[in-house]
């Protein structure tokens, strides 16, 4: 059911979380501790900001493990805001249009969970969306039309808001399809500017999602580290689950709650409470 | 824009007609001399039907010359009946998903062909589906919406009858949209016992489509041929263009035209004339 | 480090053990039991006699458990005796051509093992090899060097023999490089009649490997079970780890064994002594 | 049988050359004009230097013209100097670790030709490896044995000597075995800091190689293109063939020569003779 991260703060090489560090999210792709499976082996992604128009979007259905690629492009890719994912199906293709990150524009999308019975309802969802929308369209996961509610219901506007909408529209259309009305929804959205994090379920049982210490304190705690020496107060990472080489450096984002992180490392959380957009 | 072909006779390997015949379809994958593209590298696919539930399919992003796995399949699978296809994208995404043959059930399908300005109606078309159809879909290539489309309208009970509604619905969409009603539509189907082609544009300039000669006259025309020899007079090869190896013995399909085969190689034409569903 | 399976017995549709069988080759890619790791997630692939000339082979770098195609091929290829392999590497590249089996003619080799410090002895192993052997050498597992070298011993001839003299001349080459002579070798072969099989690692703690029970024996044990009830007296099964659903119907086979399996099912063991050869 | 471009200058996004050029490398994979075959679709890569140590690579067994990846990281990816290459392969696998550049260290080396009847000859080749060499072999492709004999004769010392014994000793290996010593030789190489160019084969029927025009005479010729009027005297261009939308601006490099091509754009032919390496 997937493992995702996101950096916001200096421009750092993409390895630096994804492969030295201690349970980092290419670790957690083969033996994941925290998540629904251990195996989030049906593809990876990465989204950064940097030179050229818009995010570069890197996805493969290798297992993030064994993807060579991936391992240059992360040593090779310097960026100060990134979106990195590991993908375990929940039963869609194991192809490259249904990996994450998802784009429109500026913006990106990884998404950690699933909307139940998909197939189910995947057409009442889709004729919530516009024809560019539908043409956008090249993949069959739930995550990719997740991601085409929101950015219809103003994602580009008020991301917050918009994923609301969007989430409290799939509850209500499964409810209304006599479906147990249940999403699992840790999502990170980026404009480039902005970085923003949901963790949310319908059940309140939510995926893991966990927020940095500020660097002060994590310095604090690992005077020696040479990299943890380079940190500066404006870095900041969010993760499906805590690297194991920052014991005690990680904030666990509460239920229904989203969070925002800008420029300077400023951030705030807010409580997520989704709702039908006719309601 | 694809190059397919079928085989309706004796159980024979399959790559007796992929790899063994002069200009081949794997040739034609490479070396296209009817086709809109000369390169059909965009993934291939064949399916059959023998041991087992239903068609076993292949389907692969690989160009079809340059793929080892086709290439033993085609040596170790003995069929009367199979559909092969090797795509040119007309824009879509090179994923499995969106290699031919697609498959419903028993039946498969193959399309050498396009809808004109398809990300402007896919929206529209997927409307007409139902929700288990929408579930259904994996990919994102005009073909698919084709086929579900024609399944909606009673492709299982009557073949011609739903690619005509389906066809006539597309061009009405089209041109409901300010767009023109162009669609392409060299089609095979099959359901394991029969097999189905279809000869069609909007334009009237459709894709090339071809029906082997009667077994009796090609070994008339190939005495020496040790292959030929085998041909018993109920084998019967549609092809989008004439192998190189048997000159003298195609038929074209007249354009607006579809042709059944059935066992012992009866086979018959008629008008393939669209209609929209409601007009 | 590589899970595998053979079957020799009557006709069956390779999906019957690999997929309808609890806790069968495809579950164990991503749920390994008694491997070396748990996830064998880096390729799979099978091999399998019956229509055509030489077995037929399929090897993708799709994980197992997320392979459409090795779904859909298992599901409609009947053969009555196959070898399946998924694979976990030892540190080469994720390339079909890493894939097992590996084949030569009619002849399959599957392996789950390694060879220690492989990279540094990998051009001595391939000085050993005659120049056609090299030439048809696509990949960069120490598992096809192993193949080749027990193809130049005389594996055609006597697949022990040549299987002895290969793992004793890997160990006698480690140990002339100063390196522990550390060879894992659970190994299939087959010519398409015989099947064998062997259990040994230079240590004496070896990867597990396992035989059915006799037909009439599991039968006596699962009265009430329809598959079962078509097991016939000839059929065999080897397997690195033992499906579940069949508790109690399994045998080990001991450290430093070799196994073979005759048509009729007829089976010895002898002992499996790796020699140098030239000691 | 491939085409490479490399690019030496100001920093650039490589899509600048690779895909908003009129003929460029892309077009290229899909009808190359001057190529052994118009189709070189088994393959890509391209290999930069920026960021991080050592040069980045990304290599897919995609056709260029279909590799989403490719298309994101050339649109995302700056650098002063680049080389990718598109693959027709001449026999060996499609697999990834066949696609150039292949890599040593700093070292990138790219190639278009190929080893008369390699197969017959590749044991007594890489006999003259050393052990790491053979144990840094990951593919099965002439090229990379090519580029490993270049290595061991100095290539990071002097390239173009270690160059003229690397293919004076396949002429010399051929020869040995009665095999008509024929190397096909349009070779890149770079270390970060230079280009090195070859062409030559054994026949004196060389494929095309052409550099670019000082940026001076491009301007001149083309006063009204935005484009060019962003190049700077130090810009140069390698290609296998001409882009289309630069007529009269290339040079072709003569037979068996070979070019440099230093920071500030100096460049300077020798010519390249070939020989044993104990002649």
């Amino acid at each position: 059911m997937c493992r995702w991260m996101a950096w916001h703060g200096q421009p750092i090489l993409i390895e630096e979380l994804l492969y030295k560090t201690k349970h980092g999210l290419i670790d957690q792709s083969l033996h994941s501790q925290l998540g629904a499976e251990t195996t989030n082996g049906d593809g990876n992604g990465v989204g950064w900001y940097g030179s050229g128009e818009g995010p570069g979007i890197y996805r493969s259905i290798s297992p993030g493990w064994a993807d060579a690629n991936l391992r240059h492009l992360a040593a090779h890719v310097e960026t100060p805001l990134f979106l990195a994912h590991v993908r375990a199906s929940s039963g869609t293709a194991v192809q490259q249009s249904n990996c994450h990150p998802f784009s429109h524009g500026r913006w990106l999308f990884v998404h950690n969970g699933l909307i139940n019975e998909f197939h189910a309802v995947r057409r009442e969802l889709m004729l919530a969306l516009d024809a560019q929308s539908v043409g956008e369209i090249e993949g069959s996961a739930d995550s990719e039309v997740l991601f085409h509610l929101a950015l219809g219901f103003g994602l580009e506007d008020d991301p917050f808001a918009a994923l609301e909408l969007a989430v409290g529209f799939v509850e209500q259309t499964l409810r209304g399809n006599g479906i147990a009305p249940a999403v699992q929804a840790s999502i990170g959205v980026s404009d480039g500017e902005l970085l923003w994090a949901v963790r949310y379920s319908s059940e309140g049982r939510s995926r893991t999602l966990f927020r940095s210490e500020d660097a002060e304190t994590i310095k604090h705690l690992h005077a020696d580290d040479e990299r943890v020496a380079r940190l500066r107060d404006s870095d900041r990472i969010v993760v499906s689950e805590p690297f194991s080489d920052l014991p005690g450096d990680w904030h666990e984002i509460p239920e229904a709650t989203a969070l925002t992180i800008a420029p300077g490392g400023h951030w705030e959380t807010r409580s997520f409470v989704p709702q039908a957009p006719d309601a």
